[in-house]
């Protein structure tokens, strides 16, 4: 609702076309849904450019089925993530479409053909266990649209691999730089390009990572410039602000 | 160097233009002045886009003067973040053009003309007291030739300050957005814009803010998308990232 | 035991019509009923308007029962909190008129009718997620007699819809706000409404998020001003404070 | 701004008496004031009920200075918080009016006479120590028109203090607990009264107190009901808080 | 080995009671059992008065029917500690003896009769759910010849409980508190009797309770002298100090 | 106040020696004296058998004075911890038999001979560096009458210097082991000994020990029995619980 | 690639022997195996000495499996760690020769005699449950071609246990010490023999031992020089430190 | 005091050439001095190969003075570390040969040659505010007679500073790399050279640099094998670890 929605809105009962009532009612008649236990937020695309996304953590399954089917009666390509599988097993009967990507963990059901951009974003992991995240990063940014190379397995423990690659990294728009353990994955790749690089802990490791702790503030301390950071195995959260910069 | 400059090289010594121990001392002879306590990048403007820039904290006040004499002699501006005043007083008969801005606790010695953007980054604050972390985000923007429009003292708890100035933070290509406390700033901007906000947590609070890592945890787990994290009080990180961003 | 009890034991002893000792015992035999493993505190509404409730965590399932059936003897109504359900499973047989509520996790037994309050508790949650802490809190509330309205799902990152259901919460005497991850919700509506807020952080999130300690600490952090804060998850307190205030 | 004011201001715009341009400049002219580092929330007591407060913390004594004077030509009480000694006494020059309270760093220039309440508000201290934050609280209290009733160094570590004085505690409508090394005094205090207990950990103690934390977490952990916290040393928090409850 | 022991070797040297080489073996020749994953200290009981204790986390079950079965060669009693039930169903044919208590989770094979002191020590919890860290401490103390009074569920939350209660925990030469949650029992304890206090916080709780840390933090910092505090859950370490002090 | 007391009040009442009216007064009228920031516990002294100690820090020099001139009326020796060197010079003028202990930080007032107990406590530290804390204990100790032998820097990285020391310390009633950085000395010593430890973590050290964090953990976590933990820094708890076992 | 290798490759560039572009192809053809998932690094043994070694924590059975199976084809031993029974009952029909560690958890495929170092690597364990970090580091040491001498269970506890041990451990060259709990074990060690020590803290304990945070600080604070510290339960890098170390 | 030195020393007590009495005080008599506030191992260079240093943090001038003064009676150089300007200007009139390095904060007084090692020690760090630890490690290291190589501000976000340098670094026998921020040096080092590296986090950083917290958790976590990890700032440990390593 910008000040020209308003502006018009005004105009409109100034004229006599609309009544007071009624342009009370549109001020609060906000276009999401409401189910009780959420408010789905339908007009959110139209806003933003996105489609409301499902984080599934914490929803019980049946939560989970209500929303989709609500979301389902629109046009909108449906995103849901943090599915574990025996949850996966349990809503597909209901939606024939939907697609389940077992390392990201997401389910997508599309309806809309969103194009691909030119510019493409770089997923690149520090190690093999961070590729869920990585996915989970990937998955969403295609579903907006965007296309995605990946490069996995490039940490700095082996720079050369690193090396190996860079080109393809370069030549991104954005780079989602996916680790764990130390962290250390954006730090060097700061000083050898100049894009903007999103970097992505994750919980992989043992004792004092911290659960993703340690990769965290690795990244938030780094000496290079251009790097920012998202939430410990947030790949969400990754994909959809690459997206955001790759469509500048 | 990239594998194009490697090809280059070799196709010259192929040529016998160039001896294989001249090549050798090229690829070896990078573009960096050894001063003995510090490595002067002159190179990096070219290979990044951006000059190198000091960061002055844990630099004794002598060394901080050689290295602004060493950037001197080349025409890139200079930019110093982290100058206490009582430091800038010292370095200041040296340099009688640098101009030090109080609040951001920067010096710049104007030698280029950048430019200015036509798109801008939008620069807000939450409160009064997080400016100085804000202004050194705008000059290190500005100096790598951005326009910055500055909006401060719009945090949550008076929304309607928010509000009031959202046109021209959504009109922003990319939103700096610095809080302290708990700061909640970005989690609200980030339903009510489509552009990336690059989140700057503050020290400013007291008691369970523990320096900052309250506004950190905030902005990390922020349930609106679009968001990403440097590190408390960086205001250089975000206004870099930011440069890059507006300049895609 | 105010003074005005001891003035009035003291009278009676003066007046020859209590013994030394029988007063003795009087002042040592307080109000609590001791089963080895637990001192029931059957006194406790008379005291402080409210009746003990049972915190079943760490409890053995006997033990449950024996607190239960020794509360059963007397007219107050039964809140027992915590309570898995497999837990209520085993109980529920000895139980008949129990009501188990399978989101907010409690059992009531109701003996006594408490009225209702015309005033009412605005019980609001951030997410889907946070519901079962708020409906512990609502149980809770319900059961000391308090009139209680819902609204869930009205997080920041939507801020429309927390708006399209202000109205709601500004006309309680005092409202929950229960929310996880980054915990904002707190002070956003502290600056909308003039109402005590008890703020309820959850265990909802993940990674940065350490299990509630985020939104815990930006809830105290709240720069609006009329927000306190109970512990992680606990619906039960905040219900209990909340009712407190409700019947001023 | 209540849906009866926008309803207002629709019938106005209908009636012809607002031009559409004039009803936008009043939905977009918030009653605050913008003096660039700040915005000044002048309207806050009209929609809360309650004056901004100015905290000091972190802004320049000239910031300080043109606020108050801003403030000041309104007939609204004023009252700055966490101004240290040598803050005031630049400011002291400008405002004659202005009170200092040492103890609690406040500084108060009284325009209104706000009245007295008939209830009151119990300020409690566990030391000696926590008085400066009970100030603070106490201070606030006052200021907003309620009646205050102070009762120093009754911690649980000489319990008999606290019983001595606890009727005066209990015959408050609301009691403000400010504790700090274990913090314990609400706990203890949670079991005697039924009054809701604001309790305000203090940054008292030294060691594995850490600055606070450790009151925090006892305060949060408590067993006793009827108990919520705010930050760490927040007297100012718990003073208005506790005006709200006392005014309901 | 005290110097008089050292001493009196000697002597035998020199008397040529005792031949150099074996002399070196008797320094050498230490009083453990070496069965190559574990040493076991025999001497133990000699040396310090308590015989040697198994601690069983972390240790396979056949290496603790191993170390019990040297052990059992000897007439010391036997404790071991922190043994599950399903642990002890696989030792239990082994040594048919043994003698399980499933609140303490503790393992005695009695082969001793200790006696049983005449002074007692006062084992006391804040709640329900902390008795099986008491009777661990009950347990130890017991084994090593003290008396031990178990009083249950007196936390401060319901001060009434442990004022009826107190006599029997003031006559003791010793008490053991054990509290989980906000653990702010032994605080008040320490101002109502004049006797050591072992405090033990335990990991229960929820939330900001954070395992322990909450009780833990708070019993350091306790304002009342005359406490000491051992690791969370640990009742043994608890009930082995006790002993010693009771039996000074 | 035990019961008897109150069984003999209730006798002078029924006799009609104390009227009602007196004998309330005489329950409320507890050994305190209110100085309104203070309470002073003249009491203590007989109650516990230990004198009210002033805690210094967080308290105006304004405050310790009259503090101390309160208790100087009675015949108590007085003791105050945590006085700094500045703060002495302010309140020696008024004490003129005041004794500072620069090492310790403390005042002692001596007014009383206490007596010399036969047992002694030892006291022992890790470094040079934590005898300021091992001397506040020492004179805490002494004040009360105990006899108290040092033994400093005998820390386990040069063990041989705990060895050479080791009669004098096992002879004690009581240990008081004070160490920073690591902490690790009542860890050996308690393999070594059979007395209770008293163990005091410092904040000496520097990074990793987290201003005695380190100290404080590894103290906990001893795997040797007979060890339990005070606060940080806190040799007046050590040497005031280390007084109460000494004398039992 | 040093450089003289790049100085030998521009030479037979300039020779003609090498084209352009097959030098080009050979400074990029980096020997690591590009399998997607992983990039196997062949050719580290070449170049540090050690081959790579398979870290199967986060990885699934079937990437396992896939990596194993491409290094097999090569003549190098393989060491792979973290293997849970019940993967390494997945992955054993494939690879016949596979060892499998039940405590050490390491699978081993033997293909190459690395003979045995004549100096020794002494591997000590605090206690019994540390056994299993204890082990990985032995095996890694000893698939590396060192010779390993295990001295299990001699804690600082009972300190005469690890004096019986002394010289066998100070005649190793390199020493691992492996402790959980309060870890004092390297800080003694430390202060008797004058080896380097590769410290490695164990998630043994519990409570305060915050899964080895207390150990890790212990080792990192210790008084004793010599001594390094490796992650909490990294048997395997301090294996391989200790290898390179002895091989020296 | 090995075996064999117990074993000849007994053979004098049988061969009568020591009396039993004078044997004991051999054994008591242990190499140390004691001068109350400390005791001086003089004995230490004979038994470990490096003499006793002063740790100044926390000792009084006065008390460093007469430690230096006793040790200054032997031939042993006499090394002090962390001695800030204004204590060495107390101390430096009485030790007139005493060498003050600035940067390091050390203090040396050198009396023995004691030559210079063939292999030499790499001292790296990642950014100019390291030197001060670096010199501490270098300097450390030179006094016990290894060469060192300095290498300073070759962090990764410019790596190609890194690899200009790294035949150096590569050719050292064991390799000090010193890191603040997010420390990711040594782990980028790791995967290049195959000598063993200790890595030393600096509290160099702001934010959520914690201090030197990120740096010593990226560390402990590198994914590269070879590292192991010194306390925060611990320049001494790591200079006197790799001169052990150096030496073997």
């Amino acid at each position: 609702m910008t000040s020209n929605d308003i502006k018009n809105l005004l105009e409109t009962v100034k004229n006599g076309n609309t009544s007071v009532e009624d342009a009370l009612d549109t001020l609060k008649n906000l276009p999401f849904e409401d189910i009780g236990f959420a408010k789905i937020d339908h007009h959110r695309e139209l806003r933003t450019g996105y489609p409301e996304v499902i984080y599934c953590a914490g929803k019980t399954t049946d939560q989970i089925i209500q929303i989709i089917e609500r979301m389902n009666q629109l046009q909108h390509n449906i995103l849901a993530t943090r599915v574990a599988p025996e949850v996966f097993e349990k809503i597909a009967p209901f939606f024939p479409n939907a697609e389940y990507n077992a390392a990201a963990r997401t389910v997508i059901i599309r309806k809309q053909d969103v194009g691909i951009s030119e510019s493409y974003i770089s997923v690149i992991t520090a190690g093999t266990a961070d590729i869920p995240v990585a996915e989970e990063a990937a998955v969403t940014a295609e579903i907006f649209g965007n296309k995605v190379v990946r490069t996995f397995d490039v940490g700095v423990a082996g720079i050369h691999r690193l090396f190996h690659n860079i080109e393809v990294i370069r030549n991104a728009k954005v780079i989602i730089a996916v680790a764990g353990m130390e962290g250390a994955l954006p730090s060097v790749l700061g000083g050898l390009v100049s894009k903007p690089i999103i970097a992505v802990p994750t919980s992989v490791g043992y004792g004092a990572s911290f659960n993703g702790l340690s990769a965290l503030l690795t990244m938030l301390n780094s000496c290079a410039a251009g790097i920012s950071v998202v939430n410990i195995d947030n790949g969400f959260g990754a994909g959809y602000l690459a997206s955001m910069i790759n469509k500048l």
